[in-house]
């Protein structure tokens, strides 16, 4: 009998950036129609849902679930009590990791937890809020917003905790990050009985290393260059020390080929380097996935 | 000085029809930037404020809000106690007022609320459907749903609360409605302190006459015609009674003008009817605004 | 028992215009999901489908429909025996009628149908083009054409049976209009047999009035003004003799009212010259149905 | 022989709303294809041109168009020697009045005219800048700015001269009004010879009476209600002075039905007074042209 | 003298993917105009037509064309008679091939061809459904549908005949696939004239080369890894037997490098057993063209 | 302290290909809002600023800009002293580049620059046409156009100076080119005095080459493929004699793995060959940069 593994992929806006993830990683995912929450794959192993990342922790938890991708700020939201495989770190706009901020007005008294005594606190994060007020002795009333927080501030609610990658939106609205309550990633998590059952742990671990070799090709790109014998030594010491590189015979006896895989933002200065060092025939080339 | 009231917009899907709605009435809306939450309007004792259509209650009830356009599910489901001035039906789609529905999935054994017990339900009406269960002396899970809940039955929820326009999402989902817990239009409501200012009170009054007014003109229509004296009577006789038509002599003694408003439906019927009777040079013309 | 009149709507590049056309006339059409060919409407006694509009005199013809909006050349091309009951003039960009052509290329050496002995004919309009040729007595190959037919001139084909309403695609595919087949402008049409059932036949007469109405209004607009008396006959004479106007008394006794339903595109000659002979306040309205 | 009127018409962002502005004066431009600058018209009498805003005063100054439509503000820049016919207030956004005004960055030390000696300006307006300073007595340098002068402040200019029509670009690029150097409206600008020319002047008046006529109709509507003859002196009181009101009678002796033509955004005021000064009925409907 | 290869490519649906396609094996094609129906490639033999691909058969087979791309389906239809050089598997949606089904309703008592028997079919496929009802001894009347056959069933048809890709419209419509008539793909065919004229046939050969070598690659990626010599039976025993990998020495005699392509479908299962086989720094590469 | 070179990036219709092109090179730009002219980039020591490719050699000269990306025309229009440090070929549509030239109407009797005396001929390119006519004796009026210039003639011009690409503008306004006063490259070029600056320069050369080097990949593509020793010289000789290919030994010491660099252009002719030659498992893949 064929096996499954029920996965939680977040809908919304970062559902197609994790559709292009997985595709990636080698798993097609494809919308069966508009309405649909069950998307199809190209793995009879898997069983994809379509859920809001604010609620995979629960249905994780709860073993409706085996695993679910989603934000470290809803897995503490949730409190929920699951298996933390693997972290990512990839969104819509930047590599920056999502932080979940207590931002207030730019001219407001507000400066640290401490003078929110009394106030009044919209968020999405309830939870999470009341824990951070908990941990600081303070007491304030907390309001689930159900649309954009930052509007609110000064006269819907003194102060907001929301989640801000680039800060834009905050500075848009004059708002001042008074304190960082959590920075957060993207996780692999499992229910944790899954975890003890041999095949789907087997699977989940198959499906982190795959991602992973995914978003590290992302990052790198492979070079290969000639290199005159006699500069070997001077050409390979300006390579970064991470891993050793190719180095293959060529026809020409004083010439040998090296090929590397490199960070690709180490490129645009590692390049005018090698050529001046000698280097000849410079070639980068792009990479689908790779794993060390 | 000048005054202000302070009335809350509900921002999301109704947003574009409830800015038209407005400008049918007379006040005319614009948003000033993309990220603005503070649309400016033609009108300077007005003060709007976009809000989601679920915490326009709290608001008003809490007088941070002077009055507020919203559903009666979201005053119910708050519990607020507002003044509720003015109903208004309007949508996106039709004229059908919104249903606050329980459903559960067509082949499920679910057929009333009595079959609740015990199970789990999403929904976006937390404690409405609390209070609902409680009235029925039912026990049951009630989660808060982020996303569309017709899709999480039956994996993540045996049943649902959803609101509910033309049940086309409730049969593309498979699922029966089995209970409605409310009939919701929308509502003009206004804070209890407020109301018994006698100015904001004028203002309200003002612009429900002007909204209602505008509403009332959707759905009527002007016609005009030209009458043989001898066939006033059969003809006017054909006209809904609700009003009498406004008759003007003509140049010709042998002939009257006839003009009336009517229901726009009604016209398919009612022109047919009178070109037979004998009315000529029949025109039907659009109006703005209609206060009875 | 209610009864039903099961009316064609043509589908594709009119279907929005036609829609627009009934909303004007009275009847609302929706299409109820993306896929559905059963368009939905606010009148129980139509039940309408979608079709293309070269199927549509087929279908009525069978009896498969009572009736369907439909161009005159499909009625041609399919030498449907049907009743037509109205005619009407609206299109897309024009209010030109469709002209169904013989074309070729400005150089080619062909000028008239007996230039066409021999020689490979592309057109949708098959049967409408062997009639057109057998009548002037000319052998040429008909081949239908799935798609444009201007591209495949001359490689293709040696001349084309095309419709045009502008005649700008064939100016841009350097194509001269060599024959007019045909004259062709909408038409509603009824099936034989429901045209003598008074029922239909009530029904489909009522639907071609108000088509018809709001058809006139879309070209006629309302006039009203104020007139010294001692000026009346002067102004009078300015209008066009079509209909009488309506003539009003005043408070003032020196000047009375005039109304009048007039072309939309006499307006811009007109409202000069009467303001020039002494008329007042003139104001222009606009109409939705106009029944002579 | 038909004689023609060869008027330019702005090219670019006014172009819709000019199109839309004909339309309602009676003349329906069209774009005989996308790429282009001759407009179809159905009034064989026009010939229109699609010409940039600011070349019209030059081209109609030179004779090479007869008439055309553009702002003030170019016609200074030019310096043209037209006669103005007709001004409209009309724009995308709003009916402000366009400014054209020196703007420097909020923080600079530029306060008025004379802190621009030796200092950079950027602007589209060259000349009209130039004579602005020489009346001043500044000396300055002015460049022409091919694109949007707001981000050239502080880095590649010092001070900027723009149009503006609600200022929000400023304000958005952190900029303040130093000076208006002039407030624009629309113009209609006919060629000295033209103007002189009978056939050619009475066609430019007609065009500027029906677009004036549809402009206002824009600000105003129909009011008809009817009124107890009894309160008839009390309600006329509370109608603008501006026109007198067409008071006719009504079947019922004792009351009278009045149609007046009051500007739109009196209405929200208007509405709820009459109705409680005893109005019944009352009714607002659109209009298409006034002209008084 | 330059010679010209006259290639038809499948207007419509299929456009885009194909010139995706041919770019992919190095030819790149451009629309010279939205209307033109000559793209442009950048190969000064190939003279490329677009048409419609149910048109492209005859056109093949009567040499106006010498070669074209088009569905088996299309070719059948047509009962073309032409050489058939390369067959490709490659469409909007998936890689599925297409298939032209007999459908009928879900609740239809049509569960065969022989049910057919004095029934309305609708097809595009008119010819090819009638060698199939010839074929089976079946009599029906085949209608030609100019518009999608889904919708008629069962008010105007009891059975179609349509292609179908992952058969959702069907289901969509409430259809069952009742026989499958042909399995199609799309074909590289040959007039068989141009087939033996020896430049004609290598430069076609050249194409169906490229063609297959840019289809190769997009289900193929590379694979590099560096292994333990002592692991280098058992990593190779894991590769798929298909083709031998490249072995290369590495500057550590205790290394070797090894490069293979494998199918992408197979590298989610293969990477993690490589893995814990001891291979490290594993890289999967993109490829262009793969021809074996 | 940390240096900075400010470089210009031309606004407008180019701006997203130059955004991909230094991508592509290795510097990610982004827009920061819709409204901001200074794009952000991940290289700390680039100051970007998107201003129109009009002024770029202005700012440039004078030293408001160290760097800038524009075409030859606008420098030679400017007449602006710079230094060009580099010349890429890119477009939009083709590889072809830009051409400054004159053009009249097809059927005017203007056919060289010796045409124009007396005329009047619209341009944005002022100073370079002046430049043109003044070293040919001719004396004309050049009027600078802000709209296209195409449109103007006959009417509003005699002649025009305008840039073309691909000539489709010219041919579809009825144009023909009389003479082509400039072939135009895309120039990275820079300040005088920047260009002695040490840091500055070593800073511009490495722009340099990482933007030519993804230009070369833009056109090349990497091949590998396996050899028998026997035909190795054979199938070299095939190979383009630019660059030595990478012959490697493999496991069987029959055959050897060759892999070279080639342009992209030339790879449907070489592959055929390469594989009837002998060569197997032919593998083309994509390349990021080249730098030789």
């Amino acid at each position: 009998m064929e096996r499954k593994l029920r996965i939680g992929i977040p809908k919304g806006s970062l559902q197609e950036s994790t559709f292009a993830f997985f595709k990636k990683a080698g798993y097609e995912f494809r919308m069966s129609s508009g309405r649909s929450y069950h998307p199809t794959v190209d793995d009879p192993e898997l069983e994809p849902l379509l859920i809001r990342p604010q609620e995979i922790p629960r249905y994780v938890e709860q073993g409706i679930l085996d695993a679910g991708l989603t934000g470290k700020d809803w897995i503490e939201d949730n409190g929920a009590d699951v298996e933390e495989v693997a972290e990512f770190v990839y969104s819509k706009a930047t590599l920056n990791p999502i932080r979940v901020v207590l931002a207030a007005k730019n001219d407001s008294g507000i400066n640290s937890v401490h003078d929110l005594e009394g106030k009044r606190i919209a968020t999405e994060y309830v939870r999470l809020t009341e824990r951070y007020l908990q941990r600081h002795g303070v007491h304030a009333q907390v309001e689930f917003s159900w649309g954009a927080c930052e509007v609110k501030v000064p006269e819907l609610a003194d102060a907001i905790v929301v989640n801000t990658e680039t800060g834009s939106s905050l500075r848009a609205h004059d708002l001042k990050i008074v304190d960082v309550l959590l920075v957060s990633t993207t996780r692999l998590i499992v229910n944790r009985a899954a975890w003890k059952d041999e095949w789907k742990r087997a699977k989940v671990e198959n499906i982190a290393m795959l991602l992973q070799g995914a978003l590290n090709a992302e990052q790198l790109v492979g070079l290969k260059m000639n290199v005159p014998k006699a500069d070997l030594e001077s050409i390979t010491s300006l390579l970064p020390a991470l891993r050793n590189p190719t180095v293959s015979p060529l026809a020409d006896p004083n010439w040998v080929a090296i090929e590397i895989i490199v960070a690709e933002n180490t490129v645009r200065d590692l390049l005018p380097r090698l050529k001046r060092a000698g280097a000849e025939g410079i070639v980068e080339y792009p990479l689908n996935k790779v794993i060390y």
